[in-house]
């Protein structure tokens, strides 16, 4: 039987942050394998990732990143998986997904194989609803509509941007959440995807998540974390909510819920309050200041909201810590090397088929997935994403 | 083996709607039969309403209403089920369970019968998290907890007023979905409830609904509809979106999800459009005149709160229908209401014991369940709450 071309196939980048061997892209062969990935390697560069065969792919350590960004390479994360967004930069596609390491596939109440990805392309190309709540959650699924009362005049929807999907098995908690319940297992599958409602924040979790790069990718910036920053974990926190402020300034819609993939191990606790515990304080006034901040008329492109955000973390944020006056900078940084690439991806639009590699100029490390067997495994355990 | 006592079993009243024979008790009787009963009966009160034995109950009709409320009877919706609302006023409980008579138990995935009331009971003793939004759905369920990047400040949640719930079958569509969808069944059975986040409008359907009476009730209110009305269906609408912003302004928390009850028959898509039809424009005025309304800082209590927003509704609706200008007479013919009977309650504190019965000045048609066959049913089918 045929087969059909899987969805986006040649629209969608798979991003993933690493740094270990990829052995668990086998369980994800039949939902990625005609997919093209661009994996971010983190911590030592000397080390070799060893990626299944079979797997279109691309592969940036840190002397590529500090090769093609230059001095704006300071922008990007090192031991931390924000540097995952470095990955959403030199996409040239229109959707993103991205994964961590330790997801697996996850299991429908029937038991069958939940492919993550397709269930995000549909959240993707089907609207969001932000304006008002659909008490039978998503009205475009198959079998459900908007109910009595919703108004009609409401109901095209607006254009998705994000696509955020959930877990089963280890639930993304926060240190002191671990540390208090470290057997809570997340075993609940819920069947429902929703719209985040317009002025409502999310905490945003980038271990599962797809969005649409055109529309939000410039705001789609994992921040500065881990080596030589006072802070880590609050990468995809950042992230999202820069990136629903900017979504419901532009009227685009942030949707919740499926797909679950297995995430399969804890990260260490002890570790996670080192690395959170700033942020469990400074959270209490970043949310704050994110739940009031109001971007101008004149904003009308992701770059330039980003750009007002970026300002208003600098007069805002800076109070609370002199990390914040480092993070506006890199927000502008991260924004000047979006627009540079934009721009680049024009002039070199053409002669991506070779390798699949981006930049020729000062390439990658590209490789075309080989059908010999890999070279053995390099593990490194510092401080690195998936830890 | 002892039975444990229903939650909440003498703070509670479960308010029903009717024009017929309440064999529905039947298969809720496990559920409902340490619960009191307010029974309010719609259309010709000549007729006899039959209720099956062995339940705690009272029973107002319409000259029960007109006698009780005397010349602010008129706010009491006839021919509708608005007049459901009659039961909040009469009810003496703190928290209210209200179920149409077409709504049966419903089975969850695990084939187990759904206690709905229990349900509600659990969303309603709970706080809820208006502020920010939890990605695993209500953090206070066993086996779940707040996600990472969620301000601990926000943990302790705020009370929660109305816990909102769903129908397997035959969902709550309006008549247009209903004619273009007349087969669709809601089948899917989503294991979750959340919190309606502040500042975001939802559409209250009465049929399976629960809240706070003392919190919230004076705002509880179905509007004007059916008899004499030039509007249909939009009764739970109206109190729902009257709720959420006063909910908002308060502090107070709005739920919606589980509990599902099955509901079991569509009413007449064709009888629904006529009811609906003015409703469906002007909801498309309604929406945004709650979403920007703003209530002083003065209005401090659900009366103080519903009396500026019957204000509000004069002045900015009334453009929209002369319907608007009644209805704010209405609303404010309601809280008078609500205030007196609520004083009175104080007076009458102690007799309440007797019979079951409130009002003995005037009392309701008051019954106490008999053990000897109930007499034969008698139906009526004009225009009333469950046609």
């Amino acid at each position: 039987m045929a087969r059909p071309t899987p969805l986006l196939k040649d629209e969608l980048d798979i991003v993933i942050p690493t740094i270990r061997n990829l052995d668990f892209l086998e369980m994800w062969r039949p939902f990625f394998q005609h997919y093209h990935l661009i994996i971010v390697q983190d911590g030592d560069p000397s080390k070799q990732i060893k990626v299944p065969e079979g797997f279109d792919y691309e592969l940036y350590n840190r002397n590529d990143i500090n090769r093609i960004l230059g001095s704006k390479a300071s922008c990007i994360s090192f031991k931390d998986s924000a540097c995952r967004c470095f990955g959403f930069l030199v996409s040239k596609k229109k959707y993103i997904f991205t994964i961590d390491d330790d997801c697996f596939v996850a299991k429908d109440p029937s038991s069958k194989d939940i492919n993550a990805l397709e269930q995000h392309i549909k959240n993707l190309l089907s609207p969001s609803t932000p304006y008002f709540f659909n008490t039978l959650y998503d009205p475009y699924r198959e079998g459900t509509d908007f109910v009595r009362g919703y108004p009609f005049s409401l109901r095209e929807g607006v254009q998705t941007a994000i696509s955020h999907g959930l877990w089963l098995n280890i639930p993304d908690y926060d240190a002191p959440t671990q540390l208090v319940k470290p057997s809570e297992r997340n075993t609940r599958y819920v069947d429902a995807v929703m719209t985040i409602p317009k002025g409502t924040l999310f905490p945003m979790c980038g271990m599962n998540l797809a969005f649409n790069r055109e529309l939000i990718g410039p705001a789609m910036y994992f921040g500065l974390m881990g080596d030589g920053q006072p802070i880590g974990r609050y990468d995809d926190m950042w992230a999202g909510w820069c990136c629903k402020v900017i979504c419901d300034h532009l009227g685009y819609g942030v949707k919740t819920g499926l797909p679950y993939i297995w995430h399969s191990k804890a990260s260490n606790p002890f570790v996670n309050l080192k690395k959170e515990y700033k942020g469990i304080f400074w959270q209490e006034e970043i949310i704050p200041f994110f739940q009031s901040a109001v971007l101008s008329k004149e904003a009308t492109s992701v770059e330039q909201c980003y750009r007002e955000l970026a300002k208003q973390v600098r007069e805002k944020l800076s109070n609370v810590d002199p990390y914040f006056s480092k993070l506006a900078d890199a927000m502008v940084t991260w924004i000047e090397s979006w627009e540079e690439l934009t721009s680049n991806k024009i002039v070199a639009g053409g002669v991506k088929a070779s390798s699949g590699g981006v930049h020729h100029a000062n390439g990658p490390t590209t490789k075309v997935a080989s059908p010999l067997p890999p070279p053995p495994a390099v593990v490194e355990e510092l401080g690195s994403p998936a830890a």
